[in-house]
């Protein structure tokens, strides 16, 4: 009998919590689901009679450690920055840990003491991070295991709406946390280019965009992320000269979130008090100038070439040109935008999201060069049931699955890059039809 | 017999320091100067009969509280986030407080309670907050008195270089904290033209600048502060269609700090590693594309229409088109800028700075219409006596005598808009020298 806890209830656990409801009824495993929201836990454990919905509050350490005490592994499903107290008590007891977020300082601190109790923390086990660090690191072993040296790797993924539900100028709907896509693109992107290190500040991250054309699904803007050049040791490709990690919008999108960029409405840092005296006509106004009458000529004239009819289209969309009210009391100039964007581009109960990943590899092999394009394309069932939950969800699922049947010999703080891991994730992520297709040409 | 005790013996406290002494002399009052590094302070009491240096640790709270039960009234030159602390202290023990700094939550959050026991934390006593506040709420309250309607309220102060000592492109060297000229702007401002409220996202601070006209001085940019809405209730003018603070900087000052900015090179966001892998020149090259070889033509062609041949000579000052070498091992974008920047902008030992305020008032008064500025020019002696130190420290020393001498009623948190201490303090500066020139037209 093993007890597994699952921290957080939310969109993103969907498929996993189905399935390690699935497996606890094939092995006998019980699950403990906490949430702050006590009925969204009953909600997905049904009548599960391996299954317990808890309240839980995570500020509440004395519950925390009470809880943890009684697991064989916990998989934290909260935001990043609250993964710590958990892993710091999984240790202190004993327990493995599974997270889909990127490793802390935090957790990289606990690596020797789990290590020495013989503890996985596994992290960056989710989409992106997760199965791209799984299927970059295949490809990766397999092209060195023949000899091959790999000069180029970009690799690009994005959570997007599939061609049937795409309905809006946007092409984008949201199928994740809204306040990540608002604040995207905030951080100096960093990436090795030709054995260039490069940096974009994030007034250009994007209009800098790579054109990506992907197989049956058409043309899409890919954008620079965060710092790809940490990715280099990871992935153990110390003479690549090219080294990118982006994410990817249907095409035409950057050049319209950069309109919004540009005007200052994704800031973050201030608080307009009275926000309803505006509409949100006048508040673009507001960032251009006080003898601006036509927006659309003043923001076009702001944004200059980076404007065109497609991004006006889009704006006219968001009611930018139509007074569009705000209906929010206050708000950042992001949280005012989010709202909004909340209304226009929200995921319809029928609605199908999508998740597109591409990594692009350049190599050499028997005084060749190829470039191997290995593609996912996922789709979702409905507004539930979305490609990003089942992509994000799964793979955590299963390692957790690996972990308590005493698959993996690892331990310590560690990232699906390692063969034991990916290997039996990615094969049974076949099964759930998460398939990666690969082409290859000569250059 | 009074106790005095000043916090802070760094640059711009060099005049506080000096009439505090004096008074001391002349009203048998004990001066107790802190700071973190003794000789710094004992420099700076010399052989004072009056004075003592010690030094301090302002994270020693044990050693904060027993010095301040000594003292009735403590002078904080700290920096503004360090003041909770000693105000707190101040109001346990029953001592008056006077800072240069604007006025902090918790500083807001201990009116009542410094109200209850009569004490006054009097604070934005320095220059810019400080005799702004002084001088513009004299003639507020002078319109206002003869019957005036005050519609437009603009003022800019900057701490620049006396003409004397001009000599660099940028016409400015530093006078105080580098980091905070490095970081400037890095806020949207806010503020109200023509009855609209207006922001400026930190992308076009800089490039949204008012050509001001000093006589006898010549030309500046004036660019917009933070937030200036906040100070129409405080300055009393809720009538007012135009409300605007900026600082001033020399005339091309501000086109060129865009063309670092859109680069990139003053983000405090993340750390560069290794950075003598880099000279100044690919360093900039590094936030172009891999591709831009001549750094000059392809940072004109990312600027665009700000760029000139006044920008391209600035920035070869710098030694951007010069291969300048890096001096850090690492650090933020903005870090590597303020380190080249202290050694082409150093206030050398004979230089004299120079600091310049102006107001500008529109109001009418018996069916006519006037436009009033008040203006304030004052240059430094030397690198050490500088007009910033001097306009700095004196509001703050003299506002000190105020308290300590019993000529103030007020009571709680307080800054220099009231008449009872703007008055007398206006005064006193006159002897000094600090006087402000006005002249009024009709519009």
């Amino acid at each position: 009998l093993k007890n597994i806890l699952i921290i957080g209830a939310g969109k993103s656990a969907v498929f996993l919590i189905e399935y390690l409801l699935k497996e606890a009824q094939i092995n006998n495993w019980r699950v403990t689901l906490a949430d702050a929201n006590l009925s969204a836990a009953e909600a997905r454990i049904k009548d599960n009679s391996k299954g317990k919905a808890i309240q839980f509050d995570v500020a509440n350490i004395d519950l925390l450690n009470q809880l943890i005490q009684q697991q064989d592994l916990v998989v934290s499903m909260l935001p990043a920055h609250m993964h710590g107290d958990v892993a710091k008590a999984c240790v202190a007891y004993g327990k493995h840990m599974v997270t889909a977020s990127y490793v802390s300082d935090t957790m990289k601190s606990l690596h020797e003491a789990a290590k020495n109790k013989g503890l996985i923390l596994l992290n960056e086990c989710g989409l992106d991070p997760g199965i791209d660090h799984a299927s970059a690191m295949k490809i990766i072993h397999e092209i060195k295991a023949k000899g091959g040296e790999i000069s180029s790797f970009k690799s690009y993924c994005g959570g997007l709406v599939s061609p049937e539900s795409n309905t809006n100028p946007w092409g984008y709907k949201f199928s994740w946390n809204p306040r990540n896509v608002v604040l995207a693109g905030q951080n100096t992107a960093i990436f090795l280019d030709h054995k260039k290190v490069q940096h974009i500040p994030q007034n250009r991250i994007f209009t800098q965009i790579e054109p990506i054309k992907i197989e049956g699904l058409g043309h899409f803007d890919g954008y620079a992320n965060r710092d790809s050049l940490s990715y280099i040791d990871i992935y153990g490709l110390q003479n690549v000269n090219t080294m990118l990690r982006g994410t990817l919008r249907q095409s035409g999108y950057c050049k319209a979130w950069n309109a919004l960029l540009a005007l200052g409405l994704a800031d973050d840092s201030f608080i307009i008090k009275n926000a309803k005296q505006f509409t949100y006509t006048t508040l673009a106004l507001s960032f251009l100038s006080a003898t601006a009458n036509d927006l659309k000529a003043a923001w076009k004239e702001l944004v200059g070439k980076y404007w065109d009819d497609e991004v006006e289209n889009k704006l006219a969309f968001l009611g930018f040109f139509s007074d569009e009210p705000i209906l929010l009391e206050q708000g950042t100039p992001a949280q005012l935008l989010q709202n909004l964007l909340e209304r226009k581009w929200q995921l319809m109960p029928e609605d199908k999201d999508m998740i597109v990943m591409q990594h692009i590899f350049e190599y050499s092999l028997d005084n060749k060069k190829y470039r191997l394009f290995s593609s996912l394309e996922e789709h979702g069932q409905d507004q539930v049931y979305t490609a990003m939950a089942k992509t994000v969800g799964l793979p955590a699922a299963i390692v957790a699955k690996l972990i308590l049947t005493n698959q993996l010999k690892t331990s310590g703080v560690v990232i699906p890059t390692i063969k034991e891991i990916y290997n039996p994730l990615l094969k049974e992520l076949e099964s759930f039809d998460v398939v990666f297709k690969e082409s290859v040409e000569t250059i």
